[in-house]
This record gives C-alpha cells, structure tokens and sequence, in this order.
C-alpha cells in the first residue's frame, strides 16, 4: 500500500454507492456561467440531458447560473445533495471535500487534477483529500477525473464533448474507466456503433472509491447486464477473485481493457493516474481464471457487448456454419479453430436430410454452403437452419448473409429473427452489405438482439468471447459445487520455521505435499545411519538459513552409494559450504533419497503486492524461466482447476509422454497442485515466495516428489507478528 | 502438381496482362436479357458503369441484349475481343473457351461453377477446360469465380451485389481473391471506409492464371500502389519468394489475408475452390520475410492501406506520441511495444524545449501530453510537433486529438495537414469524434493523404504494419547488394550417394559443414584404427540405407574411451542390428569423434510441394517438435539473414548464455545456415530432406558440429533423373 492508497479504515466499507450513482440531487461547486470552461460544461450537460432532481451551483461569484440559484458555499444549500461534483483546484478542492463532509454530503466527485499523478506535492495533497474524506465519512471519486454518467437516469455529471451528447443511447453496459478521456471516447464510439450504457464512471486516481467498489455495484445494479473495466492498474486487485465471482454467481460477464502492460504502458501510466502496472501475468491469469473478456480495441467491447445482449450463451464449443457463399466458409472455419471453437461435422441424418432441401451444388458438410440459390428462394435459409438446429453436435450456428441486399434482405432477417425466437442455440449473423441498402434487414435483427457482425472475423471473435465466459459460468459451477470457491480468507494461519531446505519440505510434508525420504545429520555417523534407513543411492546437501545456492558453495553431492561415500562426501560438503561461506549458520546436512526419472516441473506461490497469493505452475528448466511457459491461478483450486493448469502450458505434451518422455503422474501432479492451494488458504499471507524446484512428477501411478523447496517468510518466523523486516 | 493445375508449358508464360485488364471489347458469351439472372447481370453492369470499349453479348436465343446487337456465335463477333466472359455451365464453358481460342480472343474468364471444386468429373471438365486453353493459347480466369473489376477504367465485369454498385471509388490498391463472394464483400466495405480501387480480380480455382500471376501483373502496373490478396492455398508458392522480391523492388507492399490454415479451414476450402491449404507454417515464414503484411479482418485491410498511401515509412520503429489526454498515451505506448514498436525517451534538449512551450502540468516525457489546453491555443500543438520532429530519437509521429470536435477540429487539422507537408517523418492521427462532428477536419486529413484512425489501436497497428514494410525493404536492399538476393534458380545440381549417416555428413562437409571427425569401418581393426586416429573417446554407429532409427536398433554405443571397448562395441552394434533387421543392408560402422559441451539445434531442409525447399532451424529436444520453436526461410539466405533466424526463435537465450547455458558460437551457426542455404541454390530440387539433428553448436569461438544427419533424396541419386519412387 503506498501512501496514495490507504489501508481499508472503518469508511472504506462500500455498503452501496447507489446515491452516488443514482442522485437526486447534486451539487456543482466551483459553477461557473461561462459553458466555455469546464466549470461551466457540468452544469449545463445537466441541464441539456434534463436532470430531473435538483441542482446546487456553489460559488460566491454568481447569484445565479444556468436560471438556478447560486449558492455562497455549501453549508447554505438547503437539505443534502447526494453528490457534490467539486470543480477547484486541488488544494481548494480538499477544503471543498472537508466541507461537503461537515454538510453530511455522501460522495464526492473531484474533477480536478493535480494530485498524485504528479508526484511530491500532489502526492501529498491526495493523502490529504483521502485523510479528510475519511474523518468526515464521505467516499470519493477521482480524482483527477472527468465525471460520472448514469444514462437512463440522465445524469451526465461531467464535462467534455461526450457529456454534451444529450443523446447518448441508454443501455445495460456499465463502465469503470480510469481515464476519463479515452474512457469517454470509448463511450462515444460504442453509442456511435449502437451500443447504449447504463453507467459510465470516470475513477481517475482511485483515491477511495476504485474500479472494482464500481464492479460490485454493477453486480447488484439489476439495470446492469454487462461490467467493462478500462484500467492502467488495479491497486485492490487482491480483491479481484472475490468480485469476479460475485459477478459469475450474477451471471454478468466482465470485458475488461487493461494497458500499462508492457514497461513503457507503465511508464506513462505512473504520469497519467500515478498508477503502477506490474505483474501483466497476474492480470492475465486472473482475467483466464474468471472468463473476464481481455480486449484491445473499441469494436471488441462493441462486439462482445452485442454477443451478451442476446442473453444466450453457448454451452459448447461446436458451431454450425452456414454460408450462402463458400469463401465465408473457409475464412469462419479457421477463425473458429484459432479461437478456440469447434466445427464439427454434420450427423450423417442431418446431412441427408440437408441434402434432401439444399440444390445438389450445395455443400452438406460443416461449414455448410446453401449457395445463392438462396435468394430465388428465401425458405431454403430457414429449412437449412432448422435442420442444422436439431443436430445435437451443433451448439451454436454462425449464419453468413454475405452481400444479400434489397428486399430479400428483409426476407432473410424475418425468417432468423423468428428462428432465434424458438431455439435456445445462439444465433450469430455476420453480414456485409451496406447499411444503406439493407437497413430494415439490420434493425430488425438488432431489435431482436440477434448478435450481428459486418464480417465473419468479428462475428466469430464474439461467439468465442460468449463461449470463454460460458466456460467459465460451468467452472464456477463446478468448483462451488465442490464447495471450494468462496472467498478465500487470505490464510492466518502461522508459519513454522522454514530456514532451511530441510525445514521447508517438513513444512511442505505438513500440508500433503509428497517430499523425498530425507533426514538431517549432524555427524557422519548419523548421515550413515539416516542413508542405510533411506537407502542408496542418496544425496546430501547443506542446509544453511545463509547458502542460498547451495550447488554454488559446493554443498551438493550426489548419487552416493555406500557408506563410505556417505561419510566422505559429509565432510566435503561441510568444508566447502565453509570455506564457501565462513559466516554461515550450518544446521547441517541433509540426507535424501535419489529421485530417477520423471520429469521437473516448478510448482509454487507467488504473492504480488497487490493481487495476494497465487498458486504458479511450470515445467523445469528453461521452460519457466526463459520460454515463460507458465501459468497462475487464485485460490481456491478445485481438483478439475489443476487439471486445466497442467494441461495449459504450452509444454504439456512432455509430462504425457511426447518424444520418447515418460507418460508422468499428472494426476498426481494435479493434486500437489491443490494442495499449494490450500496452503494459500491456510498461511498465504505470511509466505512472500513458495518455489518448489524442481517436483519431480515420476511416472504414472508413482507420485510426485518434492526434491528441493525454498520457503521465504513474509514476516520473521519467530513471532507470531513481529516487525515487518527491511 | 495435380491434375487441376498443369505443369507450365509453353502458353503459360505470362507476357503481360494488359489486354486482360485493360480490356478495349469484351464478348459475354451466354449474357441474357433478363437482368434478374446472373447471366443477364455481366452486360447490364458494364453498362450501368460505363464501360466505353465495345461490348458482343453473344446467345443464339437473342438479337439484341441491352440495346446492343447480340451475336449468335463467338465467330460472328466483328473483329476480335480482348476478352470473353464465359457465362455457360461446365461442359459447354469448355467449349466456347475453344471457340473463343479459335477467334483468336486472348483471355476468358470462365464465370461458371461446377469444375475442380466438385471433384471426380469437374476435375476432369477442368482438365479438359485448361487443355483446350492450352491448345488455342488462351489464357484463362477461373473457373467457379464472378469476374473482374478494372474500376478507374470502368470494366465491371462480373456478377454479384458490388458489381452492381456503380458508384465505387478508384483508388490505387489492387486485389486479387479466390473467393470471389467473399472478396468482393472486402471490395465493398472497404469502399464503403474510404478505400479506392484500381483492379480487383476474383481468380476462382485458378486452372490457369494464378494470384501470382496477377501480383506480377500489378507490380508492373503503374496505376497500383499496393497489391492485396486473398488465398486459400497458393498452388504455385514456389514463385512466391520471386514475386514477393519483384514486389520489393518495386516497393509496392502487399496486405494478404490467407485463410485455410487450419484443418478446418483447409477442409472448408477443399469443397470451396478445389484448393488445400497445408504448410501453413511456410505461408508463415514467406510472409514474414518479405514482409507481406498478414490481416485477419477488413479494418486491417483498410488500416494498412490507408497508411500505405501517406507515400511515407518510418525508418526506424521510434514514435514519439502526443496526445491532448494522457490515457490514450498510456494505451499507445503499450500497443507501440507489442507491435514492435518503440517509445524512446526524449533528448533533454527537446524536453526543454516542450517545457519552455508546454503548460507546466504538461508531461514533456514520451508520450507527451500537451493536454486539453490546446483547445485554448491550438497553436501549441504545431510548437510541440515541431520540437519533437526535431528530436533524432524520434522516427515517427502519432498524434491523438481523442474527442475533439467543432471549429478546433478544423483548426488541428490543418496544423497537422501543414505539419505534413514539410516533414519526412510520418505523422499519423488517431482521433475518435464522430464523423458527424468533425467531418471537415476528417476530409482533410484525408485528402492530405494523412493516415487517419479512430482508435489508438488501429493507428498503432497500422503504423507497425508500415514499419514491418520499411524493414522489409532495407533487407531486400541489403540482401540484393551482398548479392544474394535474385531469383533461385532451384538447384541443378546432381546429389551425391547419400545412403547413410557417413554420405550425409559427407555430403554436407562438401557444402561447408563442419562435421564430426569420423571414419567408416568395415572391420573391427578399421573401427580401433580410426579411433586411434581420431582419439578417445569416440562413438560407434551402425550404417545402413535400411535401418532408420538405430538407436532402436540397438547400433549405437557411446563415450567408448579404449580400442577394447571399441573392439567390442563393433561386434555389439554388428549383431544388434542384425538381430533387429535382418534383410538390412549394413554399410559398415562409423567411428565418431564424441562432441562435449554445446547446445543441440536442429538444421535442415524441408521441400514443401508448393513452396520448394526452405531451411529450417530450432532448438534440438523438445523444442523444435513439442514446442514448434522453428522458423523457416527461403534461400539465399545472406549472413544477416542467418542471424536473424537464429534471433527469432522463443528459446533464443539458451544459445547465449542464458541461465547457466553456454555462450555458444551463434555466429558459426549462422554461417551453417547460409551454407544450408547454398547447398539449397546448388541441389535443392533433388532433396526432399535434410535433417541435421542434432547440430551441436559449441561454446564461443570453437564452431558448430553436424553430430547425425539425414538427407533424403527426392529421386534415386544414381542416375540424373531416373523415375520417381512410388
């Protein structure tokens, strides 16, 4: 937590912002007559949009603006504004906060910039505004923010050329965006292209309230249907599971923009918001793990935006293609496989009943190609359709209507329109004639909500984005089912000692991990004995709290034999960690058990600043480190949820026997996997990093092996809560 | 080469398009009366454009067709067509092909359906089709396609909804597409997003002239700017490289959207146009090396072209961005990275100079936001573009005006429309107000030939795509000056015995490998004597023409460090392999010197049926098979080449020193491919593999060594040109 982000106080509960976001009446500090400025622009988009509650100018200059009264300061405005939309410089802007507060005004928006975006002096400024906000209980937007919009309601609390749209279209999108500029462009441009908002929040620095407080109220805001994020970074992101699964358990998808990704995003992000990317892989994973929608661009958020108005999902990946010209065909089936759906073929009954209907030149088979012939005979779409609708192996159908324009058209849109109506499959259209000349064919279709797309790349983008957040609503299912995906209780549970190797596995051991046969000698004596209990061959290795490499300091000796081999190498290993280390506490050496065969893999626990603990997964070597062949998951991990991790990596085929590798106990591996979860659930707050390198995954139906294992504490061991180490 | 497309004989030299696309009469054999059929549609098109040649509707049912008179025969036409459009079903297209070979009438596009894409008999009426054109020396488009489009010139002549649109821009962007439905739905949207055409041209099943062939056609033409394709299979991918290198020459780019890349695409296209797909790796590769820029989608068409007509590249991939709201800076820089682009910091001296300019609370690092003051001062947004086009670091220019609208709009516009005019540096705008808002300042921007977006994303991309381009023709320029860069003449040379192990590695030592040290023993005194001779330890491996894998045949042993153990593992290998195939025929058994140290790549040939031979290289193990770490590259390949392959694989790191791994002689590696490139301009025809695996390549400054190697012959190497092996 930086001094920009206070730690959750007693008034950091949001127990709901529907005030704010619904509010009857506002109060516009620091309004001004001249519509020129920005202060001027708040009032008056009020206004134009026609904002049924009651407005409060606030500023000694004006007796009245807009035809309203103008108030002195605010503690003269008569009753409560639910919101004060504070329009002043940054150091006016805390007092104006402070008195908002005393006057019992709940929220506050606060337009202006200067704040922690610039660092020094603004830094401080912000930890002021928060500090004041706090003492007299009011939440904050922004700052550095341009407003907020609740279409519907029309409240279009804000300023610049969007919030001047009187127009703008009311719609079931919510959105929190960070940059009030681009976020806005983004709003305009998804109107433009048809889509309507119901909220559009502009957060800005993220002082208090911040994108994911928006998210939950979306979630409980039965006008929202659809959540999209625009964010440079989530400084709460360790509540990121919880709300995502709050918003799967609403069945609500979520389309997120992330940038401030690559390390020149952050760099101009931290002088935008003052926000700091980081841990892109995180985001990633977390957005894998919820079926959070990534995009990249604004026809994506239109899209997919459109593919969820329909209110259908697919339940499987097997669409049907329908062309009425073959190339659309061609292009749909690999856009299909590149983003992850299935074409599968037709039922041989399927086909022959197309065959009886479709011209002998029609292609029966999946993508299926009921040519132009279409147009002499409308009916043949329909006929076509139903039958494909009634083959089981097809969840979902992609219709292309190619150029067909003029009055066939509107034939055509009728026949998919009433289609859509009696299935439960979802129906997309991807279509490319002008709307000019095929006008009354589209609205029909988007009155209907049928999904419809200008080309078939974009149409099957959409149908796969539906797919990927219905997978993750059956995952949800499935590992509520299994009674594993509440919230997780960060763990508070307590660390043993885990100085060493030795203690670590032990620790490991304690949580169901299966660690080597191991022991630790203090003399040779007791490494013979503990090798002749285990058995040869065996390993020995120093264990020191201060030899963090212990191959490096010559600590490491394997493939002993026999006892004598043993008894050389312990000293060996003793005098070389010394002369290696002089200053180190040795706590002896450990005598394990040789592991031969299977495959290395890294299994382990990361814990980011801001997302909290995650379980990683990868294959050994250059694997995870250089080819960044890797994945991350949140906890609670299901069994099934391990499953996918292993099978997610790109290296995968090694741990299934692929090229002459052994066929490994990936089931075993799975489980190891859920226990590093539950160990999360138990004591991940006080782990900073678990890296068990390598867990030898052995051969199938022989387990997994926990070879060698690095624990680091969060906090000293010692005490339960000592203080935080430098 | 299949049945469908004919190996080239003497017809198939194309000397010239012109009177195919330039065409002064054109006869439309089959057109009809009734403008409701397709038939009656090709005339009735030509004429809604304005076609101002002479056109010869040809049908015996008809005087007269759309006020012209209609010929009963191709032979009753006066004079001769520079083209027939062949509007008849398979069987009779073949004949009027004949008729119009007769009439001396130099091309027919062959409209009709019902030929390879079927299969079984419309194989054969395409055989016989490219027969008949063969025998009268007519060259032809199609079949199964709908015509071609010469739009400045006014030859619409084709079928479908976008033939009929008489109102299409001429531009300079020349298209060629298998699907000709699909394709000319790209001709009509991008239209429809402000996008001119010169020729567009759908090829259908290509029996005879092909994609290529129209590249050459319009690489040759001046009134084409940029070429643009859209395959499901290139038949004729060994040309590509040269067409790809014309193109470069000409530095005409080329935007191709290649679907049938998947087996469900490549099954979709089988049924289509009778073409497969395959080898979608090598489409890969080409594209990548002579940077033809790949799309999945009409906006990236569009984008592409847009940023090609500014006339400018970028020279370096550095953008300096500036933005009147910080968030689409953050957006950009991100994308900038991804794409492969770069956001230097600025020269002190430059941000000094913005600071002196620039409001305080502007950022004067890149992105540099000047912010929303410019709407009070437009004027500051030529000073900063100023400065930073001054600034060496900075290549490139991408300016974001985000929303703004109304007369500023204007304003901006015409500072960057000036700005332009005096810079080499690009300068392309990414602004989303709505057309509706700012239409004036959008039409300048476009007549200025300004790249102009509305999102940052697809000015990015475009940008990037522009400077993929630029890179592309610095390495043609390179390449061409070392001398190395015309057309391959597909090696002619004879190929050695290369039966075995000993013969391939002799084989490649002649062609500059450095190979193991060896000797083939046909005793056990040979095998002790070269093991002498090549010093201890050394390797013994059994040699046969039969035995493949002889690891598995138990005929290999390794690290053999005396002549006992050599003496031994000679009967060892001897007996092994004859007890695991005993009709083998056994060569002998090498003695190999035995290579420590080093990292296992792999190098070869691959000689795909379309493209030819291509290198090959990767990392050994897991990585070039599981992975699909490989990249390929068609020859000559310069020494600059070379080292970017072995730059672009994922796991490049390992090759230097990454991770405990060796710092290896990449530069030696590098010289390996280029003699596998050369080994490819000598005898490339004659291999149908090469597989050099592995190819240790050593640490810093000791080289490489081929350790085993396959090379497989595509024809038996004893006689020059004996028959095929089945």
């Amino acid at each position: 937590m930086t001094s920009t982000a206070p730690a959750p106080g007693p008034a950091s509960q949001v127990d709901g912002l529907s005030r704010l976001l619904q509010p009857r009446s506002i109060a516009i500090v620091g309004a001004s007559a001249d519509e020129r400025t920005i202060n001027g622009q708040v009032l008056a988009n009020l206004q134009r949009r026609g904002f049924k509650g009651d407005l409060y100018p606030v500023n000694p200059k004006y007796q009245a603006v807009g035809g309203l009264e103008c108030f002195e300061a605010i503690d003269r405005i008569p009753g409560t504004p639910d919101l004060a939309i504070v329009l002043l410089g940054a150091a006016h802007a805390v007092q104006a906060v402070a008195q908002c507060g005393r006057h019992h005004i709940p929220f506050a928006c606060v337009i202006g910039a200067g704040f922690a975006e610039l660092g020094g002096e603004g830094e401080r400024l912000q930890a002021e505004l928060v500090a004041v906000a706090r003492q007299h209980g009011i939440r904050l937007v922004g700052p550095n923010c341009i407003g907020l919009m609740n279409v519907p309601d029309d409240v279009f609390a804000g300023f610049g050329p969007i919030f001047g749209m009187a127009d703008l279209k009311a719609g079931t999108l919510s959105l929190a965006t960070q940059s009030g500029g681009f976020g806005f462009g983004v709003v305009n441009m998804a109107d433009e292209m048809g889509i309507g908002f119901r909220y559009a929040v502009s957060t800005g620095n993220e002082a208090d309230l911040t994108s994911l407080d928006f998210f939950d109220a979306f979630i409980d805001d039965p006008g929202t249907r659809v959540l999209a994020g625009y964010f440079e970074g989530i400084r709460d992101a360790h509540r990121l599971p919880d709300v995502a699964r709050r918003a799967l358990a609403a069945r609500k998808p979520v389309i997120v923009w992330k940038v401030g990704d690559t390390p020149e995003g952050e760099r101009a992000a931290a002088s935008h918001t003052g926000n700091l990317g980081g841990a892109a892989a995180l985001y990633r994973a977390a957005f894998d793990q919820f079926g959070w929608i990534a995009i990249d661009d604004v026809h994506e958020l239109v899209d997919c935006a459109r593919a969820f108005a329909s209110g259908k999902l697919p339940v499987d990946p097997n669409v049907g293609i329908v062309t009425v010209s073959g190339g659309a065909g061609v292009l749909l089936a690999d856009r299909c496989a590149v983003q992850g759906l299935r074409v599968p073929a037709l039922a041989q009954a399927t086909r022959d009943r197309l065959g009886a209907v479709l011209p002998a030149y029609a292609s029966t088979q999946n993508p299926v190609d009921i040519t132009a012939t279409v147009l002499n005979d409308p009916s043949l779409l329909r006929k076509a359709l139903e039958i494909i609708l009634e083959d089981g192996g097809v969840g979902s159908l992609i219709v292309v209507a190619s150029s067909v324009e003029g009055p066939m058209a509107e034939s055509i849109a009728s026949e998919l329109v009433a289609l859509d109506a009696v299935t439960r499959k979802p129906i997309y259209v991807s279509w490319n004639a002008r709307e000019t000349r095929v006008g009354g064919a589209y609205r029909m279709l988007h009155a209907a909500n049928v999904p419809l797309y200008r080309t078939p790349s974009r149409c099957c983008y959409a149908l796969a984005a539906a797919h990927r957040f219905s997978q993750a609503l059956v995952r949800h299912s499935r590992d509520a089912a299994a009674g594993s995906a509440g919230p997780v209780a960060a763990g508070r549970g307590s660390l043993p000692p885990v100085g060493n190797e030795y203690e670590a596995k032990q620790f490991l051991a304690a949580h169901g991990l299966a660690t080597t046969a191991e022991a630790l000698a203090r003399t040779e004596q007791e490494a013979v004995a503990a090798a002749r209990r285990i058995g040869y061959p065996v390993a020995l290795k120093i264990q020191s709290p201060d030899i963090a490499h212990k191959t490096e300091a010559g600590g490491v000796r394997l493939h002993l034999s026999d006892a004598a081999a043993v008894a050389a190498a312990f000293h060996e290993v003793l005098d070389s960690a010394r002369a290696y280390a002089p200053a180190a506490r040795l706590s002896g050496v450990l005598v394990q058990e040789m592991v031969d065969g299977g495959v290395e893999t890294i299994l382990g626990v990361v814990n980011d600043e801001r997302f909290g603990p995650a379980v990683m997964f990868g294959l050994g070597g250059i694997h995870a480190e250089l080819l960044q062949d890797v994945v991350f998951r949140f906890a609670p991990i299901s069994i099934e949820a391990a499953r996918e991790m292993v099978a997610s990596i790109r290296g995968h085929a090694v741990l299934t026997g692929a090229r002459g590798c052994p066929v490994t106990d990936v089931e075993a591996l799975a489980r190891a996997i859920v226990c590093v979860s539950g160990l999360i659930e138990s004591v991940g707050d006080d782990v900073a990093e678990i890296d068990i390198n390598p867990l030898v995954v052995l051969p199938h139906g022989r387990g997994v092996r926990v070879v060698d294992a690095l624990v680091v504490p969060k906090r000293p061991t010692s005490g339960p809560s000592g203080p935080a180490p430098e």
